[in-house]
């Protein structure tokens, strides 16, 4: 396998197999959007459900919150994300594209291509201005008395703005976290690469508030969680990094940001970025709403505004790490075939029953009764559309862990094959212990077959 | 019980158990919006899992799908919203309050306010102007260059316009389904009655492609599944009714729909909408976009246009029916309680693990190891905190359906006490049965305990 995949190859069995496509494809796209199918909306919940489980369900000192994309204007004033949320950009006079001035070594004049391959002509740019990243809407129906709003650029706000609810009710004392999946949008000059970057993305992100002294401790705890999170479910250990950030890439929020970066196709990029956010935030919310968001000890009176750590992830790149890290092809007796060897708790389809000559009918009725059984404990699909070899190629490139197979043996004597996606090796147990053979195959600690 | 609970009651339990926030609420709030803290993203997950449960995982002929919420703004010309999607709004020239010109009875002036109480006096109000529900916004960092777009106020077009790829896909002939769960926005000038009506809501929507001599057939069929839907959930039937719509109420795009109403505080309401939307999605996207969206069967040639049958449900509204239908306030041995009597699935915590005596160490040790065992199973919670009756009230007021008391006699014979919190009996059980125990009663067909 090549060390890394290029994104084309990606991009193409997304599509071809319905994890992802085109948004409004039918009315020419639009630009950096991208729309779900079946198998992407399940390994999607795959990844968001295994988040949820590591930080909520399986800690006490975490809860769940959802809040609002459009919340109040002034939560976006307090938190510095009118004034500060901004890239720079400038405007070629040519060709009247607009590129960001901190990228202008990409920047070419779509007026003036160049005449030789390889050479760049610049644009005639005016000077930088600074815009605003944040989508602007109005709330209320009329232009004129509307009140301006945003949709949120991170889930974070809401969080931080429901502060004090949610630390009454939830009975909690530092450290404790709140965690949050959403969608959030930002207005990105250059969004791309693939599902890198996009207008419209879910995060998952927990807020975890520390107090200040260990702020630093909890800065690293997470940093090592999260790499843990990422290698529990199959990415190599050898395409992950963390990078702490230079002083001058910190947001204007973050004291200290270290980004676990993944080794893409585009090189290596941010995966998750957990940043110290110290007290900005519920300092800059409690000034600006005169609600003092802080920890009061009702023992011993003791009052202090909490640091804030926190783990800040994409979905949607995620997603795209693990399809990266998980697509493979090999040639297997002469034949090449193409495979995602997803961990199986990410992979969209545990198991497929298939019966090896569809128009059989005590094949079909085999297979449809285990079929029956199997979806009962698990995702799992009938395949009977096509020859077998190709119905097992479209399965590898889903990535389904087992394939069970119903042949004419299984007629006589009550047995399927069970294929291993990733070795190729193939059993024949009975049919009546399919549904636990998998399962336990399944709760087994899973070793990658990934090459390093 | 009240025949139908008030809506007061309703948000003050649900604020006071962090089941919903008035949104931005350090900010004065902002109009009908709602952040949902832990328990009501518990439940809001429940509803949205049983709901692609019975849509996707228990059904072979509906694919998921996740599309954007900003799409192409074509996308809202073809189908109608951008021309039709519209309330008629007049003024008051007094005190520049906006009303929709269909609902005048409830309208009120602000600045001249009733001198006898319940005597309504009208306002001075200009001639309706028609105003389109959807939240616009624009794309691209400039105002000037820019692309108007709108956010969905619907997902179920993001499902048509990707009909193509996904049957093609998904190798499904009609009748077959595509099901989308996600965010929509409406810029209603009238939202309210708690998470009735909110500018921004979560959708579950399903559209089923059938041969058009059909469409009655697969009408009547999900009415009848969807109404199934919330009575296998414990809603009481007798809350529930179908009423179609006249022929004047009806959308733009709908030749027939029937609301399933539940009875809500605020009168019999809209629960879900299941509509025959017809061809006429499918047919204005084909002539919008130029590409031919329609059914071609490769065997015989045959091609035509799918009607759509659509039920459409409210992921708050359902979990506003569930909190009402479950709300109940009775007297045990002379003490007041609030109970939600949920069904065990729609319940947020399904045990609460109760220490007696929390600083005795052999009985929290004992307590939070069995907790620890049942977290692995279950959502399950552990409470050391207070009194046990108030412990008790605090579990029955999130609708827990077993609670587990670890006591003196569990240190001397390793038992415990589960109590039921319908019918508030308690039977001692081995404490090393109590988690198949609890899980044998969570699989039992559930006997909802409500008053009719």
């Amino acid at each position: 396998m090549p060390d890394v995949v290029t994104m084309d190859k990606i991009v193409s069995l997304a599509r071809r197999r319905g994890f992802v496509f085109p948004s409004s494809e039918i009315y020419g796209g639009l630009g950096s959007s991208y729309d779900y199918g079946h198998y992407g909306v399940l390994m999607k919940e795959n990844v968001k459900t295994r988040w949820l489980e590591a930080m909520v369900r399986e800690r006490d000192d975490i809860v769940a919150l959802d809040s609002s994309i459009i919340l109040h204007p002034s939560v976006w004033r307090a938190s510095g994300h009118v004034a500060g949320f901004t890239d720079p950009l400038v405007d070629c006079r040519h060709c009247k594209l607009r590129f960001r001035a901190d990228q202008l070594e990409e920047a070419q004049c779509g007026a003036r291509p160049s005449k030789h391959p390889g050479e760049t002509e610049l644009c005639d740019l005016t000077e930088p201005r600074q815009f605003n990243l944040m989508f602007q809407t109005r709330i209320g129906a009329l232009e004129e008395t509307g009140l301006d709003a945003y949709l949120r650029p991170e889930t974070a706000q809401g969080i931080f703005v429901n502060f004090k609810n949610v630390a009454q009710i939830a009975r909690r004392k530092p450290p404790f976290g709140i965690a949050q999946l959403g969608k959030a949008f930002r207005n990105e000059i250059t969004p791309g690469n693939f599902i890198f970057r996009t207008l419209e993305f879910e995060m998952m992100e927990m807020e975890y508030f520390v107090p200040p002294d260990s702020a630093e401790h909890w800065h690293r705890y997470w940093i090592d969680e999260r790499l843990a999170w990422y290698r529990r479910f199959g990415i190599r250990e050898s395409h992950l990094r963390v990078r702490a950030h230079e002083s001058d890439e910190l947001s204007h929020y973050s004291s200290a940001t270290s980004d676990i970066e993944y080794l893409f196709p585009i090189g290596w990029s941010e995966l998750e970025g957990i940043a110290n956010r110290g007290d900005y935030d519920l300092t800059a919310h409690s000034e600006a709403s005169g609600t003092r968001l802080e920890w009061v000890d009702s023992a011993t009176g003791e009052r202090y505004v909490p640091y804030v750590v926190e783990p800040a992830a994409g979905v949607n790149r995620s997603l795209l790490a693990f399809l990266v890290d998980s697509y493979d092809e090999e040639v297997v007796a002469e034949r090449p075939r193409t495979v995602l060897r997803l961990h199986p708790e990410i992979a969209p389809v545990k198991a497929a029953i298939l019966p090896l000559v569809p128009r059989d009918a005590e094949m079909s009725t085999r297979a449809r009764n285990l079929y029956e059984e199997l979806r009962r404990a698990m995702v799992a699909e009938y395949d009977d559309s096509g020859q077998i070899g190709r119905r097992y190629r479209r399965q590898d490139e889903i990535g389904t862990p087992f394939a069970l197979t119903v042949d004419e043996q299984t007629v006589e004597d009550e047995t399927v094959t069970i294929r291993d996606r990733d070795s190729l090796a193939q059993e024949r147990i009975p049919i009546a212990g399919a549904r636990s053979f998998v399962l336990d195959r399944l709760a087994q600690e899973w070793k990658t077959s990934k090459a390093d």
